[in-house]
């Protein structure tokens, strides 16, 4: 068989067990999720052989480092995968949840009902544990997972996906829940990707380059995800102490995810005061500050270009600007946001007013830390990733987010 | 200017006047919507006078009669352009309303708001009296609208915008909430589908082929809508009375239309019964009945083909088969079915709860007519379509399915 018989098989396999799951109740489903952590803890030495394996040739292949660590699984890792599929088990299923109904005026019973989407492929990086988070959150919003993750972790997702698939068929549910997509190199993403009808939603999970390739070629509909140019605006009315433990905690708490701050802003009232401080502060932390002329007059400061404006860094830098007002910040954010998380701090309530009103981010945030936007911290439990797009889910995912609906209308002959 | 950058900076004009419309209350909105139709009524002539060019230029240029007639407005279709504008100002604003909030356990308010997607392209075919609607509702959920109508409605569509916008202006809104997207042919339409980060959602209205288009070259998310092969299902457990009074309304009320039933399938158990009594009542309404074998067992039935079951006739046709059970019909549902509206007749409730449960479709109705899966029926009061995709919104779309959700969360020095 070709990649693409192989990918359109397998795809065929997953609706045609989408179908049973979701007729599945939420009882079986947490059975099967207990079942599937107790597994992972059961034959981990499998599953850490199997990663080994990855490792080594990771290693061998001269991987950077930080690769290699994602790419590792540990005893601790392990424990965390089933603990995660646990936690899945304790959350509420969205699934048959009525969104709205009512009796119309000729008697017609409607109701919008929450269901799966069938089946959601998810495409992503080298960590292997999002292997069984995403197989956890597709299986208990009722979807079939078709689960893409970099070849590089191919051995360790093949053994996790095998003591899944054995966990979920021993507790009676369809194997074919969970499947791995086949091919080598980034064939079996791109069959997938116009796999349109056969698969309902792709979700990626993982860089910019990865994001944007999925967006740009896919013809099956996608949620992005991810990436984040977050800002921190600093108001004329701030209290500079919290905006002085904010900027440092949205930037320095970690680095590596999506709602840190990336970006400064300072109002031009309040920059001769918070400037040296927040400077130092920052300094201190070892983070390198890409400032603009202002900021620049200042030690510790290197000089920023609209690269660095437009750059999610990850890293311990950050981009920093003086705007004239709120609308400068504004203006600045509409022009270099990702639309991910923004945040102001200000004592004033028009201020925040105008800021919440103005900007245009999954979520924008007054006198918080951007890295509050976060499915567990906005408890809903577990996320499958944070969306930056409009259509349907835009900020943390959670279950809910996983559904589509569907309207049902009961008569008694009704015509038109 | 190339088509490329003049499109480009029609969705710029676009994307600013969304930032100033976000922000409009209802009150300003409702009396611009006012404006509008006054406007239309009061130019009448005017649009009129541009309609009879383009009609001119169709009959001229030989287009069929029935697309000609579609084409062309009249005192009674213009008032009813300025009607649909001024129920839409009778609507609820969706902008705003908090969808789901609370306190977290740190103190952190959080809510999630709607809010506008921002800037809508829509791309329709010959009917010009979907600019003003297309025009009402963007502007009631705060979107700018981006207009892509067919080329011979050019000089109608063209004089529809200008009285809008003069309108629009008038009541201090910005104009380039509603603008046509310029460029000659296809081209205009092409860069809309590549402006990605320009424009936020794309709805294609029209045929299946306009649809399908979009939804494969599109880089901008899309909400795919419309195409409806709609089945009904006659249960063993029917009464034959509603039955054939469901399956002659949903058949015949009107052929044009997208709920319009074009697949009758029917139980064996009462073939024998229903089958001369609803082919006998299909055929003296004009219907044309493309049967399987069982039903070609009688006169006035053609034999179907797969390309027949497949089928969005849009006529006086239907496709018909006799399936052994209930699972046969829902089996012959999920090979054939758009996903856009399917209905049981059955007296039977477990049968009715097992229809609802597996037919994924984005309306599953009990014994009323498919006729009814429209925005007005349903309630919402006007609609931009019915979406057939799983992603955001399935099923007519209202104000609220125009419109995306941030959330705004307010702390006070809150950090992780």
């Amino acid at each position: 068989m070709s990649t693409e018989q192989e990918v359109r098989a397998t795809a065929e396999r997953a609706r045609e067990a989408s179908f049973s799951l979701a007729l599945v109740s939420r009882a079986a489903k947490d059975a099967a999720l207990h079942a599937m952590a107790d597994a992972l803890e059961g034959r981990r030495d499998e599953v850490l052989a199997a990663n080994a394996a990855d490792v080594r040739r990771a290693e061998q292949a001269g991987t950077p480092a930080n690769i290699v660590d994602r790419l590792r699984l540990d005893e601790e890792r392990v424990a965390g995968m089933a603990r995660g599929l646990r936690e899945v088990a304790g959350l509420a299923d969205p699934v048959g949840e009525v969104v709205r109904g009512g009796t119309l005026a000729n008697g017609l019973e409607l109701r919008q009902l929450r269901v799966p989407f069938g089946v959601v492929g998810i495409i992503y990086e080298a960590r292997p544990n999002v292997t069984a988070d995403a197989a956890g959150l597709c299986l208990k919003s009722g979807n079939a997972a078709l689960l893409r993750g970099s070849g590089n972790a191919l051995t360790s997702n093949t053994a996790i996906v095998t003591v899944l698939r054995e966990a979920i068929a021993e507790q009676g549910l369809p194997a074919d829940a969970v499947q791995l997509v086949p091919g080598e190199g980034h064939e079996g993403a791109k069959v997938l990707m116009r796999a349109r009808g056969l698969v309902d939603v792709l979700i990626p999970r993982g860089g910019a380059g990865l994001i944007r390739s999925v967006v740009e070629e896919s013809m099956v509909p996608v949620i992005e995800t991810g990436v984040g140019n977050c800002h921190v605006y600093v108001d004329r009315a701030a209290d500079l102490d919290k905006a002085l433990a904010i900027v440092l905690n949205a930037k320095t708490h970690r680095t590596s995810v999506c709602n840190a701050a990336e970006s400064l802003l300072v109002h031009e009232d309040v920059a001769d005061e918070f400037l040296p401080v927040v400077i130092e502060a920052l300094h201190e932390a070892g983070v390198t500050i890409h400032g603009d002329e202002r900021f620049a007059e200042y030690d510790h400061v290197v000089a920023a270009s609209d690269e660095d404006y437009a750059k999610e860094y990850l890293s311990l830098d950050i981009a920093a600007a003086v705007v004239p007002d709120l609308e400068g910040a504004v203006r600045h954010i509409r022009t270099w946001s990702t639309g991910h998380t923004e945040a102001i701090v200000t004592e004033d309530q028009s201020a925040a007013r105008r800021f919440t009103a103005r900007v245009d981010s999954a979520a924008v945030l007054v006198n918080a830390s951007t890295r509050f936007t976060d499915g567990g911290e906005f408890g809903f439990g577990a996320e499958i990733g944070i969306s930056t797009q409009k259509l349907h889910a835009r900020g943390p995912m959670g279950l809910v987010e996983m559904t589509s609906t569907k309207y049902v209308v009961t008569g008694d002959g009704h015509i038109r």
